[in-house]
């Protein structure tokens, strides 16, 4: 395949997109859904950043690295908000959120 | 999981679409592109639809189910033209369709 | 250009999207969020069917009219839930859902 | 609105986006398609990259600066790339670019 060498960068960014998804969405339907307000923002710019990293390193593009940095930082700061509450859904994607962060920090090293 | 019911279709999709990603940029660096063009075309939309499909699912969103039923045929057309050609990344390409297209429609049923 | 004959929905299309996305992160920000939880829901996903519908049409792709058919539901369901609220942002959000969804269904006829 | 003093940046993005999608599905029905296959790259990666950069302006998003650093280079190279020829849709992809680099480089700085 033609980006063979990141495909454990891909599978972590493309499950990280969904599970900050189905975190997203269960937050709405929490009961204390104002106290989730910052966990839905960055729910949904840390699954559209994921998303797009997985597109382009999928497309072995020259921009997948540079990308890859910013996803980063994304994804740290959406796993610091998540780990903050006890949801299953945030917990799950607080792990989520760290193990794509590692993956994107060794793409971009 | 908000959507445990979901997983298989939403793996499915959520592979379509890096596959076919991989297949359109795999066919922009062959020789004969020109012969490719219609295959480009269809990864295009097909790599689209399907991570829509998969978010929406993701989110159980009410919309899945319509969106599946279209995005079963999308994945037909592509598997359809990918199968056409002898390159590995369209036949890996066409399997993957073809599997989503199966995945969506029972979804939709 | 390529699609000229689908300017007016293209255009239409791509600012329901973003108009989406200000009204669902203008929601996040108002102190009754579960209130708001349904506008949200139904912002995301009318905002991410109308992206594609826009790049599809853009494409001038073969399952523009299908998917324009299925965006026109989706604007006219955000529309009727947006036009509850008398937020700015929900008001301008459902006039530009109800514009989206008649040049949607007039390109699916 | 929310995002009043981004609206010049969002709109480069949201146009810049459609336009390079025109150019790659434009390009892919040229008789040249491998001489343009640089060109349908690039579209490809720039016009995902200022359909995010657009979102997360929309949003308010703390990442809107960084994406958009990025997304001026992508822009700088794709307008590069499309300057080169001489079809009509690659010299509107090219003006596009360089309007939405400027907008982007002036929201990072």
């Amino acid at each position: 395949m033609l980006n063979s060498s990141y495909q454990a960068c891909i599978q972590a960014c493309s499950n990280c997109a969904l599970v900050c998804e189905t975190c997203a969405a269960s937050c709405l339907r929490e009961d204390d859904v104002k106290m989730m307000a910052r966990c839905i923002e960055l729910d949904r710019d840390c699954a559209d950043m994921c998303a797009i990293a997985a597109v382009l390193m999928t497309r072995d593009s020259a921009y997948a690295k540079a990308f890859c940095k910013l996803c980063a930082q994304v994804c740290r700061d959406c796993a610091e908000e998540c780990g903050k509450h006890q949801h299953d859904h945030c917990q799950a994607c607080a792990e989520a959120c760290r193990k794509c962060a590692e993956e994107c920090e060794k793409m971009a090293a």
